[in-house]
């Protein structure tokens, strides 16, 4: 599978100089950010773009591994059969008018299956958006070039959607709302040959990639799917369409996935440690927190310190922590002594632990400062839950201190942010930075930090 | 209660020109949204910016309605005794310093007590950020006077918060990130005379609000405040803090408050139609979603129509919609003939309606107008979710467009947003102000969707 995700040269089959074309977004995109050779493909030009055109695949020159292919469907089957003839091994498909298509297009794509199965070449697609490679800085896909403006993030998250649209909403939402760096995001759209098995194989084995989500709609090679799971050391997030009845029928139409039983496939996931999502956000955001904390310490098992400023914030994330089976951690009599340094004595010390008032007594910054280093030293907490409300500038120094102390420590430090949007953005880039996870909504902190433990129940 | 929320006229205590205090920025909120009279009050004063200062508050001019007391706790009831005495009808008193911290302060809040049993003058507070109403432009509150610039957005929500931090975190967040217009914002702090039922009260009378939120710890009036939310016609949300066996133990700690069993608390507020929250912006979300549709019509059952443009979303809508015990609408024959027309002819008709192939045969204009327009007028639809991908600047008058024909036939519209961040703000402007709620999360809009349709069942 590495021609797909590192070939030496791509012939781009469908290449134009039309800028309102996928074929001319596709060409710009490969020169952005493709070190390898780019050979366009289309017997109407000489060049594009000072680039020399071929007229079919057979001219274009060694060494090519990749073939992305964006011509109108009918075209596409004997396309296929050039790039296999070139000895060209693997095509992306990305047109459309396949089988999501109606009748026409599903004998198209039963005639790629055939080819697929006679000369060996793999197909990815059709009806996709490709690759992005935010590592890399590689992009096999028709999205619009802006999309590097926007700031892709590298990181080590790499996504396997079905869908194409919502690839490309997903990206462009999460590199202008977000924080999450991605690795490699595939979207495989019809599955002709290439399906999600064969993806998150190589991704396991990839060592750009720490964490893997994935949108299905359904997974028909199910033994091996849990197989593959099973075995990777890598979080796995699966966000599956259609649990319902209706949402079942509607995946039918969709991409005429058998979506089969909710309960089921819940089960079965549950077992292989994967942690299911029940939406696209909320996937993103478990995988950005699993992506900090993959493979943490088996003797951790969720005793939560919280630290806010707020007691009815602290008091809402204890019931957010109990609810979701996590603990609010006892505090150790060393702890509970260090607080008593910085309380004022009529208050009882308790988690969650709330600074307002030894704030008024020191400033905040020692009363938070102390306080974060006794429960860090705690051998009783295993993580930190500690609300933010920025309003302003945050310095760095003072993010980078808590995070570098926490990791010293072994503590697991997650970040729930109030405050002005555009501060609180900026503080969110910083923790990402900083190794560990801010998140604009309570529960959903402590979704996230649930689905960090339970990788312990089931490893 | 009149004379907390429209006061003729404000004495405040502890008004200084020290732009580092708390009673600096109230004089100032006052100066700048007030419209009666303020009279400073502070013997080490004669004025302050050109106002007169006065030395108490027995000197202090007709007509004063209203004391807002922001002094050291123990200075409080003297000070208040002394409001009694000028015939003024209620203290708002926003010093810290009372129960909430030990001993000594309780002694206090307890004498504040026996001056409200014996002079009949009403309290408010103390240990609270006192009031912020959106309409009327008051912020009688030592909140931060830059609050004005971020951008109050007047509105029929008014809250009622136990906690004072939260109340400025909640305000400011909201201002900055979203489109939720307040009414009145009452932070209630330690209730040593005004509760949550005496401004519920006031506020299920107030023609300013439609829409009340609660954040409340304990509900020590029970059969009260139930019976005020079963007698009114306004959506009441409620945010319990401490349900849980550790949350109720931080209550405790917090605000003394007895937290009591929260599988109980549940059912005593479903019975009587309130809407149960368990986080906070969760909360303002329901809030804007019951303020946009506060009372729909009785025969309307939560049933819905998708449109989008991205298969999966609308498979991933569909499972929530199902898991929120509303139902994917099944489409009117003649909704069916009308897509039928936009539709390629290959693909079949079916709720979720995937406006895609259909976009690409007419351009999305029309493919999404002729659908949206179809489902407006199907008497099996009482509501639409729209997915829409914000890139770059939206037309008001599409989004007005919308607005009218859903409203013209009694549709409920529900937005999922999804795209560049400031885009994605600018739009979600323009649907509040148009009239209905947008939401950055999927399952947030069901959530929300389901909310306003309960309310159908307990009515």
């Amino acid at each position: 599978m590495d021609f797909f995700f590192k070939p030496r040269g791509v012939a781009l089959i469908g290449a134009t100089d039309n800028r309102k074309k996928g074929g001319y977004a596709i060409f710009k995109n490969l020169l952005k950010g493709f070190k390898g050779g780019v050979y366009p493909v289309n017997p109407r030009y000489q060049e594009i773009e000072g680039l020399t055109c071929y007229p079919t695949v057979l001219q274009v020159p060694d060494p090519v591994d990749l073939a992305i292919v964006f011509v109108p469907a009918k075209f596409v089957p004997p396309i296929v059969e050039e790039c296999a003839q070139r000895g060209i091994a693997g095509a992306m498909i990305q047109s459309a008018g396949f089988a999501e298509s109606g009748e026409d297009g599903k004998q198209l794509q039963d005639k790629l299956v055939e080819i697929h199965k006679e000369t060996g070449i793999r197909l990815w697609g059709p009806n996709c958006m490709g690759l992005v490679d935010g590592v890399n800085g590689q992009i096999f896909s028709f999205m619009i070039p802006t999309i590097w403006e926007d700031g892709l993030i590298p990181g080590d998250v790499s996504l396997i959607v079905q869908s194409g649209m919502l690839a490309a909403g997903f990206l462009i939402d999460m590199m202008t709302h977000g924080t999450m760096g991605i690795s490699k995001a595939c979207s495989i759209g019809n599955k002709v040959d290439v399906n999600e098995c064969d993806v998150l194989e190589y991704l396991i084995g990839d060592p750009d990639t720490g964490t893997i989500g994935l949108y299905l709609e359904s997974i028909p090679e199910g033994r091996r799917f849990t197989d593959l799971c099973r075995r990777s050391d890598k979080p796995i997030v699966v966000l599956k369409g259609g649990k319902s009845e209706k949402g079942a029928e509607a995946a039918m139409s969709h991409t005429a996935s058998l979506a089969g039983n909710g309960a089921v496939v819940s089960g079965a996931l549950a077992q292989v440690g994967v942690v299911e999502a029940y939406d696209f956000k909320q996937m993103m955001d478990l995988c950005r927190a699993l992506a900090h904390y993959p493979n943490i310490s088996r003797d951790k098992s969720g005793r939560v310190a919280i630290l806010t400023m707020s007691g009815a914030a602290g008091i809402v994330s204890s019931d957010c922590i109990e609810r979701e089976g996590l603990s609010v951690a006892d505090l150790s009599a060393h702890t509970v002594d260090a607080l008593k340094t910085i309380f004022p004595e009529w208050m009882p010390i308790a988690n969650p632990i709330d600074l307002y008032p030894a704030a008024e007594l020191h400033g905040r910054k020692k009363a938070f400062g102390e306080a974060f280093r006794a429960v860090c030293e705690d051998p009783e907490v295993d993580a930190i839950l500690f609300h933010f409300f920025v309003f302003g500038k945050v310095s760095r120094d003072s993010v980078v201190q808590l995070a570098e102390m926490a990791k010293a420590k072994g503590k697991l430090l997650f970040c729930w942010l109030m405050g002005k949007q555009n501060d609180a953005r900026q503080f969110q880039f910083l923790t990402h930075q900083m190794g560990f996870p801010a998140f604009g909504e309570l529960f959903r902190a402590v979704e996230c930090m649930r689905a960090v433990f339970s990788r312990n129940l089931n490893r």
